[in-house]
């Protein structure tokens, strides 16, 4: 049996539409049909060639989620300990830890763990067993891959977010600390960004604000939970400035999380934050700039605290999957286009573009 | 000019009405107006005469909003530090602390404050100021009590609540460490059930169950984000356990919250909960009896944490406030019952039978 | 090659010397040649048949250090990441967690692994590999045990507890969450109590008080930072009492440690315990009966913080090694008592009468 | 009867001595003779007119240590609640916050506190009660300031710096997280410096390493619990990089603690955080330039924490007095220049020149 993948030979030219052998399973993996992958905005830029971490030929894709067609030996789900069974629709952890480090067993972070590796990132589709990105129809399963169950009548590409951004703002929202009646600030209101909204709200904020250039996506975050959009098209840097006072008593918010990255938002976000306050930062994936801090002011005197947040752990995946389970119906106006596998060069580009919030990829249609 | 207020002068008697002057306000000081008054579970116990707290005669009453009508010298509010004025309505923290003792300077915990008292507790209305608890027309607040400003267009009678059962629920599910994704029992549907529903809901528990007996009150549990209401009367313990096991893949759930003030409840809370989880109780305010606890099975090899809960501090009003304001319309549902000043035994009485969930008293009715 | 055991194939027997094959290795595991064994006081109560995990015929000992004499395949220290190498003195973890459950993965907490099994408790010496717990010469360890290297020239005997007694003190410990300047008690000076005072002195604690019955034990814990010593021989329970809340002003200990594992040490332990502070149980690692709580003075007033422990993860044995090799010359002192490999039943002997403080087996004595 | 203070006129001129009346004191005030006075690094740049909160005239000092004289009213210890009485030698909180803001009953940050206020620093000597600096042989304290008995015994002098440099480093290690068994580096090792080998010690630190420029200083940090000295005199960053990286594993540390207050000093620290590390600043007491960041090596794949530290709350005084208590004869190292009050321009000449490490003044010598 085959499957069909766009492969990314290389960057910056159209991926090439091959097809693969079904892997033999060894004792432990798993294989996946994939009903719907997502594009992930860190996908324009491994595209691009700005990921050191690409082997070329690959496959991209590292967002999605499906159906189990195939288990040798068995299996139990990661959060409830049932047993995974043929014909169930799952979500997967991205990234496979190695479960022995420093940081996996020592420090509690695995997301840290030098080991890591992430299907549609690390792995080259030139070497067995080939299939190890979302762009394509199938997908073996490493035996440290951890599954997650969906309702078998669960609208599944709504889900497809929560695998990846959904859980890197987990991690980023639980760094955060936010309490009940806090005010939040997100910068951004792309996946992430609309994630954020949405958990600030899970957590008790009492205020929500958004800063954004797009109207049709900071409508997405008042859905979410946000109290106030600042658009920053009509509102002037020291506008925002005096209308985050005056919501926040003239302290500044409690919690800014900054994921756009950009320099400049970030800076803008620490502006914001409160004296004893923490600024989050989920947006770097990538290499973007410097920026600079004034030691005295933006940490010393104002006790700032500021976190990178780098990738998330399994645990942020279910935090994330939780989230969307209780609220599928908002979730699903994230998901604004939908490509067939062969199409998936124009789901890259309205990623790029930012005209789309999500775009989707239905390897089988 | 003078108050009327309802005197506590033997216990199990009628309260009487009886007549004080307002104080002159030495610096610092405030006069409320009290607009409403809560009538709170343990008003019951205090009029039986079990809490040995209380020196007769004394005014019942620690729950309460109202509006200024005098000020001593300047004042903020607690959370965004503008000015406190005449006219504005207000909450206030009912318990006082010295803030210089260990609880408050040391280890950050003011309500465990040796030196704390509550008005309509600890004071009698044999000394000045008299006006020392909320079944009166007019409180006189002392310089370190910290106020809340409520909107001039509230539901004012939805915020009683809101200063004791609230801010108590929001310790009691501060210390339980909720993370998105959790499941939580809540054992009694009372005041503090209800809150903790609702608090547990804004920590992004994906599943919240609630053990009660009265169908009216496990309902307005479900509006406030309960899954699972489990009436004990139509379900047999075994029954309950069952039905959580089987919400909760066989483990038991991650947090437990025990609002009722029973040891059986207490007991079967721990039984409810999973290895490594929390069981916190917030229902003991008066003494209620001893409970047997297995030290290998319930405690040692079940790695419990068993948290205690002793009234709550002013960060707590704080986060109680803000989900009442942001769930005003919900929380409407939990009074039941109003009452003039004159009726405050009637209110007591329906306090004792549970027949109200919360009776409330309007004292310029 | 072969190895020589000591079998417990029937209760309260004496054990009987065998002799296993080694076995050949598959990929992942290691063999480390077993330096010097551990007595554990819970190999006393298997022994004796209390312990339900125990499968007959099998090898006790599940504390232990060793020299690497084989590997399958590259393995890395689990602290600092650097290669494994034959020669090596090492010590492993006892446990071993499946990394891919709710606890494992989704709450961070791998001792409650739901599929933890342990070498000398879990398995059966009738099948292969046979060789599976320490009162041996050999032992072959499964891919997912952990490894730390210890120095060349160390005491190995010193660092036998480190890998069970320590590791679970410092979990313990880690959940008290001592503060500097804190007042900690310490109930039990066995080698879990040994611990407790050098890991609250490692955590700042400015009295450590120990109550115990041997005034040798109790000099031990002065060595590592007990500073009062209160033998409950010569001191009533009211002496107890009153000469701790002498030492505390009055309130009590901020954290009470329980590691003796019984309910009347437990009570008297919670009763020293200050309003807010938190007590700490590790001692009940088999059932050992039932105790009486208060509901109202003991946890809701008390606003107690009730821990049970079970067992340790990965990283409390980190903090246990780090400790015992900081202080290698004070921890000598534990170890009371040394014997050959056939004189195993002594050893248990020893540890049940509580003549030995720590009994170690040189196997290859 | 009167007393002697230095007083500052002008900026960068020599202070002068003048006599000024000591008060009557209101209900609630005390009055202690000043019998040691630190001389802070930040006084020196007070005295350059770097500070913005000086009026002039003032009264410098803020660190100190002395013996109640006289009580207008009962007061109790903040730490233990016992009574203070006159003849007591005490330290005394430096800063005096409301108790009623966001960030002392909200937050639990009093250090935040925007009504806070310090002797030697907000308060001009040109109104009552004049005598508002410890650079004076005594000092009114407002009923506010929270006080700790130190023993009779005590060498006074060693206390001094507990009070300012002990309770801010102390507010800097909380802050940090260190779990036992952590690498630690302490960026300089002035007073601060040499607190936080001792605090890193105190929380089970495995490896602490110390960058400085001052053998001296250096050795003296080895005393506290500093394993490795790195002097920048004779080691080039290079050095000092494969240095620290060779002690923790190729990761680099888990916590770094800049105290020096250069944006040079904080860049270096970060660079040798690990992954997922943290680094705190706790020297930026006032403007000192400002610092680059890489968004992403930095921040976002580092997943750093980057926290700046504002002076301290009493609970730091409290961690920083009992590990003085238990370290006295270590801590006496310190303090390497001793002055008469007339003296105190060569006092802060010592300081200004890194002559001394700590300088004090002996008010009535």
């Amino acid at each position: 049996m085959e499957a069909r993948a766009m492969v990314l030979e290389a960057f910056n030219q159209p991926l090439k539409e091959k097809t693969f052998p079904l892997p033999r399973l060894e004792p432990g993996w798993a294989l996946v049909k994939i009903l719907v992958a997502g594009v992930c905005g860190s996908d324009v830029y491994m595209h691009q060639g700005l990921d050191p971490r690409l082997k070329l030929p690959m496959i991209l894709g590292h967002e999605g989620v499906g159906e189990v067609v195939e288990l040798a030996g068995n299996k139990a789900y990661v959060d409830d300990g049932s047993p995974v069974k043929v014909g169930h629709k799952v979500l997967w952890s991205r990234g496979v830890t190695c479960g022995h480090c420093y940081f996996c067993k020592i420090k509690g972070t695995p997301s840290l763990c030098l080991n890591r590796w992430v299907y549609g990132i690390h792995l080259s589709c030139a070497e067995p067993p080939f299939l190890t990105g979302n762009y394509a129809q199938y997908l073996p399963l490493h035996p440290r891959v951890d599954l997650f169950r969906l309702d078998d009548r669960a609208d599944l590409e709504v889900f497809v977010p929560a695998s990846c951004s959904g859980a890197t703002t987990a991690h980023a929202v639980d760094l955060a600390g936010i309490e009940p009646g806090d005010s939040v600030l997100v910068q951004g209101p792309g996946p992430l960004g609309i994630y954020a909204c949405a958990f600030a709200k899970d957590r008790g904020a009492a205020r929500i604000l958004v800063i954004g250039g797009t109207e049709e996506r900071l409508e997405i975050c008042r859905t979410m939970g946000a109290t106030d959009l600042l658009n920053r098209h009509s509102l002037s840097p020291e506008e925002r400035r005096r209308l985050i006072l005056d919501k926040t008593g003239g302290l500044g918010v409690d919690v800014a999380l900054e994921v756009v990255g950009s320099p400049e938002a970030l800076k803008e976000a620490i502006s914001h934050t409160r004296i004893g306050g923490a600024c989050v930062t989920a947006g770097f994936g990538e290499p973007h700039g410097t920026m600079e801090l004034d030691c005295f002011h933006d940490l010393g005197r104002k006790h700032l605290r500021l976190q990178g947040v780098w990738v998330s752990d399994v645990r942020h995946t279910h935090m994330s999957l939780s989230l969307t389970k209780r609220r599928e119906a908002d979730f699903k106006k994230i998901i604004t286009h939908r490509f067939k596998l062969s199409q998936a060069d124009q789901a890259l580009k309205v990623m790029a573009s930012k005209e789309a919030v999500k775009a989707v990829i239905f390897p089988h249609d």
